[in-house]
């Protein structure tokens, strides 16, 4: 922890309420890591709670004037880092400033502030008979704050694309403190250029995000999940080819492989057939042709297909879903989490080079994810103490990420840059693609100051 | 035309064919202009028509070299004087830089030139099964260059997005000749900032967009459509909301005013009863519950409901729609034709405001567009050469900008700011907002050469 010339206690006294600044030994800790496995923790030096703009602001202007980093944090569940403050300074918690303020029914959009629980701003819409489709893994711990940061994924990417597709306005506080309204936020809706699009994804390196405008669709009724269980890879990756081809889209399309089915079934027992090496989480938000669909299953070797017929069975299928993450601790006690996208024509390719990495390192590699757009978790999983397991470990993570370039793919599917990622940039982009990045930052944030460290690699700094 | 201390004709015949660079005066006409009717005329010092990258880039290093503008431009169909050379210059024209050079059927992307022609597009993909969905209305006449130049709209917006949601991927040239290739024309698909998205409306003011490459969907089969008339915009506007609100929303819902469809009937006769006042052209592309429509049309004073049982009677349909822009040259020699966008819930009164306005200046002002957001065309039909006419259209504009803005909404729907709007650009937005763009501008296009006087303000460079 860095010394200031000045007391940050009293300085943001002035600013924000004081049951509102956090300072304590035990505060610290707990605002000193996210949910990224892979980086070290960092205690800040204080933190700031804020439930009004002008808090914010008079925070960052007080920031900038003495030149210290301030770390926007929504509820921490971020996978790369993102919310560590590397070098000390102020976390801003954004827990507080959670307010839903506005549904329109008639419009169809919601404006939130930008701390509420995903999952929250789901629930409340779906009172108005409204939809927001997004759907990260993460979304009962995560705020939209972050997904927006982030530009989070999830199940339903492929019909509804991601959190990006749903923003149609922000309010954000720039690193000098000036509140810029874009989109539907500002009477302007179609900004030049388009700044809504340029803080979607900044993972809180341009500025703090405060307002968030959604687009909303309405609430889907006809749900109807399957689970299939199939011979191979191969098999798995036809279906998926052609559910992409039909009329209606699958609102959620995930496959599981084996490891990591083997890894649910050693957490909570469920029948699959023995010799099915591929499985498939499929589910529908439209009336379907539920024929044409079993056809496509039988003629791909499915060895079991489960439909659920009623809520109650739809939780059910859910479940295994839902039983990878708490499931994957019983394989060994760490993981290295990684998120990688390729195109899904390149999906079976991907993953049978994961399963001969498996093999050639002796390592257990869980492989799940968004089959529907390529979007795949890959999770290693050994024991941090064996220093030759960190080492096979390093060796594998630099393999699959060349292979994932080689496939056309990208290293960062949903979980963005942050910390975790940052020295890993170089090997995707040049030196010019990443000096844009870099004049924006200066241009919003010319001190320096906001979520310092992250994203743009330090020699390029 | 200015005076250049170099022979641009040898100058730019050293790195471009001889049989594709035009100076005649014949020419330079040709290129003087494009479908804005409200800007002048401004003749190039040259054209080039380049086939391949290295010309636009040597071309672009030429003129950089001696500060000469470079103005790109497609087939000339903008609606805002974008592809006007108001400072002379070179015309880079992309006409003959038209080939499709890839369709992937499996991942349903396109890979194309900035020069093919829309509509070229949509029917070579359809023979892969394939649907583009974006549908400017001058897709058969403007290149795909040029639409995402400005993220044109067009009749498909409310259900399946604009321009902006198919593009995956962009080649670009910078103003200093530097190639850049973005999202999935790159290895790394998640480019951070999202530079394809920054150059989606730049409207040819950050470089020359050369390559693009599309997200398809699978063709659509079960086409619906209906052409309705009701008795007031009330009732049309409650149509709109709740077809808005259904499982599946119509691929096209255009409202038409009672001033256009009196205009089409002057050139095109079609039967509607006589106390109609709305008329909306409503299609579908997936299965519907077509009883259910019908309840809402009858509940809402729906006069007369035509649906197309085949695919001639569907053209009979769409031909009305079409007869509008060569119905409204019968109204007046001059069309002063404005694109505003509001937000769906306030097309009514915007509707009932343009009425209000025609009656008060005793224009003939005929309005139409995609209902479903919110996005209306707005033609003042005048003779020019009637002075008081041209006194009583800046102040009727004048009107109809502040009103937009007042409804919450923006001046420039799907035709861009180009030339025309320029001017009116200080209304919706503050300086600090247009200075993020001059940062850009500055980035990548350090001399100034690339289509300058465009979108941002004088007063701002």
């Amino acid at each position: 922890v860095k010394e200031y010339s000045v007391d940050l206690k009293n300085l943001l006294g002035r600013v924000v309420p004081k049951d509102r600044i956090l300072y304590k030994p035990e505060d610290l800790i707990c605002y000193s890591y996210d949910a990224c496995t892979v980086v070290d923790r960092k205690l800040p030096d204080i933190i700031v709670v804020p439930q009004k703009v002008e808090e914010i602001v008079e925070t960052i202007k007080l920031a900038s004037k003495h030149n210290i980093p301030v770390i926007p944090r929504g509820l921490g569940s971020g996978c790369t880092g993102g919310a560590i403050p590397v070098y000390g300074g102020i976390i801003l918690s954004l827990e507080k400033y959670n307010k839903i303020l506005a549904i329109n029914q008639e419009e169809m959009t919601a404006v939130v502030e930008s701390g509420v629980v995903t999952e929250d701003i789901k629930e409340e819409v779906n009172k108005y008979g409204l939809f927001y489709p997004p759907d990260p893994s993460s979304s009962k711990f995560s705020t939209i704050g972050g997904n927006v940061a982030e530009s989070a994924g999830g199940l339903r990417g492929l019909k509804y694309g991601t959190t990006k597709e749903y923003v149609i306005g922000l309010e954000f506080i720039d690193g000098k403190g000036d509140v810029y309204r874009t989109g539907y936020l500002n009477s302007a809706e179609n900004m030049y250029p388009d700044l809504t699009n340029i803080l979607i994804r900044s993972e809180g390196t341009l500025g703090i995000i405060t307002k968030i405008a959604l687009r909303l669709l309405k609430l889907r009724e006809n749900i109807t999940t399957f689970f299939v269980c199939v011979k191979d890879l191969s098999n798995a990756a036809q279906i998926i080819g052609e559910l992409r081809r039909l009329e209606t889209l699958p609102s959620v399309l995930e496959i599981i492989d084996k490891t990591t089915i083997d890894a649910i079934l050693t957490y909570k027992k469920f029948p699959v057939p023995a010799e099915s090496r591929a499985f498939l989480l499929i589910e529908y938000d439209m009336r379907i042709d539920e024929k044409n669909l079993k056809k496509i299953f039988s003629a791909n070797e499915a060895l079991m297909v489960k439909k659920a017929d009623n809520e109650s069975e739809r939780e059910y299928l859910w479940s295994i879903r839902k039983a990878i993450s708490p499931s994957l601790v019983t394989i060994a006690p760490d993981k290295f989490n990684e998120d990688i996208v390729v195109p899904v024509s390149r999906l079976k390719e991907m993953l049978e080079f994961l399963e001969f990495l498996s093999n050639k390192y002796k390592l257990k590699i869980l492989s799940y994810g968004h089959a529907g757009d390529g979007n795949l978790h890959v999770n290693i999983m050994i024991n941090k103490k064996n220093k030759e397991d960190l080492e096979k470990v390093e060796k594998a993570l630099d393999e699959i990420f060349d292979r994932t370039i080689e496939l056309g793919g990208s290293l960062s599917g949903e979980h963005g840059i942050g910390l975790a990622k940052s020295p890993f940039l170089i090997k995707e982009f040049t030196f010019k693609e990443l000096s844009i990045s870099k004049k924006l930052k200066e241009y919003f944030d010319p001190y320096g100051i906001i979520n310092p460290g992250k994203v743009l690699p330090e020699k390029l700094n």
